[in-house]
């Protein structure tokens, strides 16, 4: 036991150098056009809602991750609740969501009025596990004239959101089989994955509709703000709509047709995100060295080792995740504690979401891989300049 | 007729000049530190959720407007939607609101699952006219153990929301008499009012809640983003920490102990409030000085006049409001069209909320004064630097 204390902080610091005083967990980048962007911004006085920045990086978003259609909103929790309800999530609806995710995916569904349904995870990707999805639901729901049917609750289940854990994509092959047998629409939660890639295709482009964020922890940052990415017109125009108060376009007048969000991004924050995209195939590339390193380190040592991308994918390695063999939250919370009193952020992964109190008597299916990945996962310093090479 | 239409573009040509070729309703300015302070925030990496420019901003704003506590968010519908909260609105209570507001008003009690209930205004202040409402609630509702009961609706009434329109006090006095009578708490929408005052007290500060907005056409912006402003130091706790997931405070744990939301402001933003609140009184001086100088062109001119603050208040003039004298949507189309042909960007009032689709089945009082300010109020360009002098 004593042995792997010792080798973890060794690890961490034979990639990182020793923390003067202090390793975060992810830090942004701003070493491209990020002040000429957003100097060019204020001189412009377009700050808000309207501005040129606001439609250029969604077009940079849309080529980037092949999208037919980006729409930039305030941040990633804002674009899930709204891709929800275009997915046709309504008040009393459940929603399937992993459980092992961070909390704004089960509030994206709450803001719906929905409840989220917890299911379990795969070891290997850390996402959704489509064949134990495909299991529960065989005993857990019926198939009537009103849809996919929680046989016990009686409650319509209207989507399933899978999540891309720390930018490793969910095997979605057997994902959109599931999906298509039981008529559920996809909402993927790619908040943390974008670069990453499933057989090519960028995840959060699999599904009806995708998000990501770009929270200040995230690949890419915008302060704050996030995006809806869409195939379909109907659902990007929509999505525009309900983002930004439901107005008419007229010369003058207020004519709004629906309840709408005030979920604009403003174009302060397109125009930091106009300025990181540009940057985001480097940071990838230095991440991916940083997970290299972590990855050669670690495999020497003994009961602990990195979650490395799954077959067939890409992963934007956000944030480097270790994982100990023998999951134990003792062991956990004793790596995490020297970790952080020397310097290093390192975190657990979230607590289940079922244990949170206000989700607690949500359905779920059995979790015990959620349960065991729960006990055994740690997240280390990922930021891109730690990278050599 | 023609007289009106040749005597308003003289009227505004005369203030503000020859459109070349477009003079905005309202533009925002940056002639302060906002370069200074945004681009020390970008080189401190530190855009996002967490940093100095968020608190120096809610200092700086709780300061300014004497309120106890400010908490900056994301944008005023936000802002909103968590005061209601944290009045005590909940889903299938009815909300008092002025039928002449921005939508923002109407949406965000729907979020809370509410239903906005509307009421009249006054012509002097074009704010709820509490007169009025205390007639109407002498029949239509009723106090019993529950609170206030719409005795139509059977229906909880759980708040007031006033709403300081471009930027004039409501007669507040009036209004928490009624309030406290009635037992309602007052949930202040200042989302225009930022510099405004009734009997020397900010605007915002009246009621249990206050909220203002920094949207870029407002007095002061931060690209998108709001504050709640309160006395109550476990309101302010609890607006803090709903805005901001419900994360309890640990060294690496995810514990969140409610479904809450991802209305944290930016420090990018904030970084921006910081510089623009710097420069709010001089900006208020001059819009002071343009509505000095409608005022005097326009007191001469028959059949229109402008709005002036009311008795015993001090209003930011954040939007020049001029009245037909002879309500008409026929003349006030008229005025705004060749207005708008000849580059001023001039708008009417708000569609009265019970107008639009969504809430046309909502519960409401007679709307008399609200009908007749629609059909007469025009917004004219009220950008500072218009001001001579």
């Amino acid at each position: 036991m004593k042995n792997l204390e010792r080798d973890f902080l060794q690890g961490l610091e034979t990639v990182l150098g020793k923390p003067n005083p202090f390793i975060p967990l992810h830090e942004p980048e701003f070493t491209g056009n990020e002040w000429e962007r957003v100097k060019d911004c204020l001189d412009s006085t377009f700050v808000s809602s309207v501005g040129k920045y606001v439609d250029r990086f969604e077009v940079l978003l849309a080529e980037y991750t092949g999208a037919k259609y980006a729409i930039a909103v305030v941040n990633g929790t804002a674009a899930l609740h709204i891709a929800l309800l275009l997915a046709g999530v309504g008040p009393g609806d459940e929603v399937l969501i992993p459980a092992l995710s961070f909390v704004a995916t089960a509030n994206a569904v709450a803001h719906c009025g929905a409840i989220p349904h917890f299911i379990d995870s795969e070891i290997e990707t850390l996402g959704v596990d489509a064949e134990a999805l495909r299991t529960y639901l065989k005993n857990c729901a019926i198939v009537d004239a009103n849809g996919l049917i929680n046989r016990f609750t009686k409650r319509r289940i209207a989507a399933l959101v899978p999540m891309h854990s720390y930018g490793h994509p969910v095997n979605m092959t057997s994902l959109l089989d599931v999906a298509k047998d039981y008529n559920l629409p996809i909402v993927e939660d790619a908040a943390e994955s974008l670069g990453s890639t499933y057989c090519g295709q960028h995840t959060g482009t699999f599904g009806q509709l995708g998000i990501v964020s770009f929270n200040g922890n995230k690949v890419i940052t915008t302060g704050g703000g996030g995006v809806i990415l869409t195939n379909d017109e109907e659902v990007a125009q929509q999505a525009k709509h309900l983002t930004t108060t439901a107005k008419l376009p007229h010369r003058w007048e207020f004519f709004h047709d629906r309840v709408a969000w005030n979920y604009r991004l403003p174009n302060l924050n397109a125009a930091l995100g106009c300025a990181q995209i540009e940057q985001l195939p480097d940071f990838l590339r230095r991440k991916r060295l940083l997970a290299e390193q972590y990855q050669k380190v670690f495999q020497d040592i003994d009961g602990i080792n990195l979650v490395s991308e799954p077959k067939y994918c890409k992963s934007n390695y956000w944030l480097n995740t270790l994982r100990l063999e023998k999951p134990s939250f003792e062991m956990r919370d004793r790596l995490l504690t020297i970790a952080n009193d020397s310097g290093y952020q390192c975190r657990p992964t979230w607590n289940l979401l079922h244990k949170l109190p206000m989700y607690a008597d949500c359905p779920r299916a059995p979790l015990p891989v959620a349960e065991q990945l729960e006990a055994s996962l740690i997240n280390i310093p990922s930021s891109a300049k730690f990278a050599r090479g």
